[in-house]
C-alpha cells in the first residue's frame, strides 16, 4: 500500500510516527510519501530554514526535542548568544547549535545549485526518517499574514505572526506568496497519482495542509487520483487541539470547529473525515456535505493513542474505497 | 602619531597588543590602522572565513583562545559535530560554535552587498580592538601552496597546506591568486600616505606580509611615503619563532635566517629591522645592505616582553627618521 500524507510541523510529524506505528515493522509492501509543507520556510542570518521539513525529519529520525515537539534534543543556542552579541536577531527565533548545522548544509547546497528536493534527500541520508520525504516544491512559497498594527494594515512573514507576536492578534488574510507560480517538486504528483490512499494529518488546515494544496497541479492530483482521501480534524471541541489554528481559519471565513474544517476542504477533495469523540454532534452534518465521518478519540497523547488514530484513518478509507 | 601595521595572524596580533601597550592608555594623538592580510581567507561550509582578521580582532578586543592563539576562548564545537554527522567536512579546520556567529554574521553581510572592509568595520564594533582594522583588500585574493604530491604538482589553499598538512612538504611556489587583479580596501593607501611610521610585525614574510604587498599599490605606497618602516625578524637563530615560516621561505627562495628575510623585503622598503639577541651576529649584514639593524630580544613571552619590543621597534623608527 502506497500512503501519501501531506504534513505541516509538529501535528504532522507526531501522526506520521503514529501511521509508522500502526502499520508495523512488517510492512514490506508499504511506503509513505510526505508532502511536506515549505511556506513557513524562512531565510535567517543568510541560511534557509526548513521548519516544517525538519520537524518531520527530526522527529521520524529520533532526533527531535520531545518536550517542545521542535529543533533538536540535547540542544544549546551558543551560535544565537553570539549572533545576539553582534546585534543580529531575530532573537524571537530559536535556532539551536545544532539545528544551526542543518541550515548551513542545506543553504550550501542550495548555493551550489541543487533543488530544495534533493537537499531534503541528502539531509535525510542521515535522518532515515523511514518515509520519503518531498518538499510540495522546489520553488520559493512563504506564507504572509495581514495583520493591523496600530491601524495600518500590514503583511509579515508567518513565523513573525506565528513565533514572534504568538498570533496575538486576528489574522486578516493568509497568502501563501509565490504559490501561483509555484510548482510541484518532482515526485509529488507522481507519487499522488500512484497513492492507494492520501491522508491529511490533524495539521493545521489553513497555513499548513491549505498550503500545499495552493501549490497549482497538487489539489487537482489529489481530486483525481480515484483513491481515498481521508483527514483528521485539528480541530477538538472549539479550540485546536495544539497551536492557534483559530486565528488563521478566521482569515479564511472558517469557524473553528470540526464540522466547518472538513466543509472547508470540501467533499471534491475528501472522503473521509474523522473528529474527536467530543464532537460526535457534527458527524451528520459532516456527512450531509457528502463526507463520510467518524467519532473516534483524536488526542495524540502518546504514541499509541496516535498509532490507533492513523489506525482508524486507515480503515475509513478502506470503507470508503469504491 | 599615526602608526600603519601590516599584520597576519597570530604574531601580528600578539604583537598589536604589546604595541598598545608600549603607547599606553594616555596616548591620546596616537591611533593604529592595521592592514589584516586576507589571503589565508577561505569559504567552509558556504561561509566567509577570515582567519587573520579574525584573530586581530578576538585578540585585541578580549575574545581571543590564549593559549592556542587563534578562536574563541570557552569554545564549543556543537555545529561542527553535526556537520560531520552530516558527513559535510572538512573536519581538519576547527571552527567552534562562537566563531561560527562571525561566519554567519560576514558572509549574510556580504550577501546583502557591503563590502569586506564595511563587514569588519561593522564587526569591530562589537569587539572594540582600539585599532582601526581594514582588510587589505575587498577584492577576493586566496593564497595558493604548489605542492608535489605522489610524483604530481598541484595548487591547494593555503590553509589545506598549512592546517591540514602541517606544512608537511616543501612548498614549491606561493601564489596568491587574484592579488594582481585586486585594489587595496578603502582606506588602505590613505592610512600609509598620512602615516608617520610603518611597521611589520614578526608576522610571517611570505604568506602574511608579502600578501599584503602583493596587492598592487600596497607596496608602492609603503616605499614612498617617505616614513620610517621598521621589521621584527620572525625568525629566531635559524627557525621561526612560532608557525613554519620556513617552509615557505624556501619556496620564494630566501634562506630561513633574519637577515635573509630583511633582505628579502630590501632597503627600499624597509628602513629598520630588528632581529633577536642571538642573531647580533648578522646586525653588520643587515647593515651593508641599507637597512639599519639592532640586536634586541624578540621572543613575545608575555605583554611586557612585546611591548619593549614594539617600544624598541618604535624607537629605531625614531633612529632612521631623516
Amino acid at each position: 500500500m502506497r500512503i501519501v500524507v501531506l504534513a505541516g510541523g509538529i501535528g504532522g510529524a507526531r501522526f506520521l510516527r503514529g501511521l509508522q506505528k500502526a502499520l508495523g515493522d512488517d510492512a514490506p509492501d508499504t511506503s509513505i510519501t510526505v508532502i511536506g509543507n515549505t511556506g513557513d520556510d524562512i531565510h535567517l542570518f543568510g541560511l534557509k530554514v526548513c521548519p516544517d521539513l525538519d520537524t518531520v525529519m527530526y522527529t521520524l529520525g529520533g532526533g527531535i526535542n520531545e518536550e517542545q515537539g521542535w529543533g533538536r534534543k540535547d540542544e544549546t543556542f551558543r551560535v544565537k548568544e553570539e549572533l545576539a552579541a553582534y546585534g543580529v536577531g531575530p532573537e524571537w527565533f530559536g535556532l539551536g547549535d545544532r539545528d544551526f548545522a542543518t541550515h548551513i548544509v542545506r543553504t550550501q547546497m542550495l548555493g551550489a545549485g541543487y533543488p530544495l528536493s534533493a537537499v531534503t534527500e541528502a539531509l535525510c541520508e542521515r535522518w532515515k526518517p523511514g518515509v520519503r520525504l518531498l518538499p510540495m516544491s522546489d520553488d520559493r512559497i512563504e506564507t504572509h499574514v495581514a495583520v493591523d498594527v496600530d491601524g495600518e494594515r500590514k503583511a509579515i512573514h508567518f513565523q513573525e505572526y506565528w513565533v514572534r507576536m504568538r498570533a496575538s492578534v486576528p489574522a486578516q488574510a493568509v497568502v501563501p506568496v509565490g504559490a501561483d507560480q509555484a510548482k510541484p517538486a518532482p515526485g509529488v504528483l507522481e507519487a499522488i497519482a500512484e497513492a492507494d490512499v492520501v491522508l491529511f494529518p490533524p495539521s493545521n488546515p489553513v497555513v499548513s495542509v491549505g498550503t500545499i494544496l495552493a501549490v497549482p497541479g497538487i489539489r487537482e492530483a489529489i481530486a483525481d487520483a480515484g483513491v481515498p482521501v481521508v483527514g483528521l480534524s485539528p480541530i477538538v471541541g472549539d479550540a485546536p487541539v495544539r497551536g492557534m489554528a483559530d486565528k488563521v481559519l478566521a482569515a479564511v471565513g472558517v469557524e473553528s470547529n470540526a464540522a466547518a474544517v472538513a466543509e472547508h476542504y470540501g467533499s471534491g477533495l475528501l472522503d473521509g473525515w474523522l473528529v474527536d469523540t467530543v464532537d460526535a454532534g457534527v458527524v451528520e452534518r459532516v456527512e450531509s456535505a457528502g463526507i463520510r465521518c467518524r467519532a473516534v478519540p483524536l488526542m495524540m497523547t502518546d504514541l499509541d493513542a496516535t498509532a490507533r488514530m492513523a489506525r482508524e484513518a486507515l480503515d475509513l478509507a478502506e470503507e470508503v474505497r469504491v
